[in-house]
């Protein structure tokens, strides 16, 4: 996360339906310019929907995806024992 | 897909397991310069999977992640009837 982003601007994609946070994402998207979409594991495929969604649907014309980067992070496995490695994804949207 | 891609360089996700497409990628690129990874759907976290995967595993210190794109396709839906919307995403990996 680049220093100095709007915490406010984030979304965190977890166990919802994707509808909730393209909702999330448009109510964002009227108040600032970008709104960062993150997610591990299986719920990339949501973050990518979600993005995807909120671009062609409901704010069509209006905002770009200005940035996607993916990576790796490390959890603590889920025994407790050790770490697990999972990816991820970041999604950058900004108005036009 | 760019113009004069190579069609060999090319990995779309399916159904196999992770670690089948990632032997993949590890061959295509002991070849050639990038690699290119597609997925749509549910498998677009297999995809950011195989990648990172890839790059931090098989090929550590040898591949970047040279680019992110993510985009929706038209596909006909599963009752025949008319067409269903799904999310794409195409990452390339590139040898240092």
């Amino acid at each position: 996360m680049s220093e100095g982003e709007n915490q406010e601007s984030v979304i965190f994609i977890g166990r919802k339906s994707t509808i909730s946070y393209v909702l999330v994402a448009v109510t964002i998207l009227n108040k600032n310019d970008t709104c960062n979409i993150q997610a591990r594991g299986r719920q990339i495929s949501k973050a990518v929907d979600v993005a995807e969604i909120t671009r062609r649907k409901f704010l069509a014309d209006q905002v770009v995806v200005d940035n996607v980067t993916i990576s790796s992070e490390e959890l603590p496995s889920d025994n407790g024992e050790g770490t697990k490695t999972v990816s991820t994804i970041e999604i950058t949207l900004k108005k036009k």
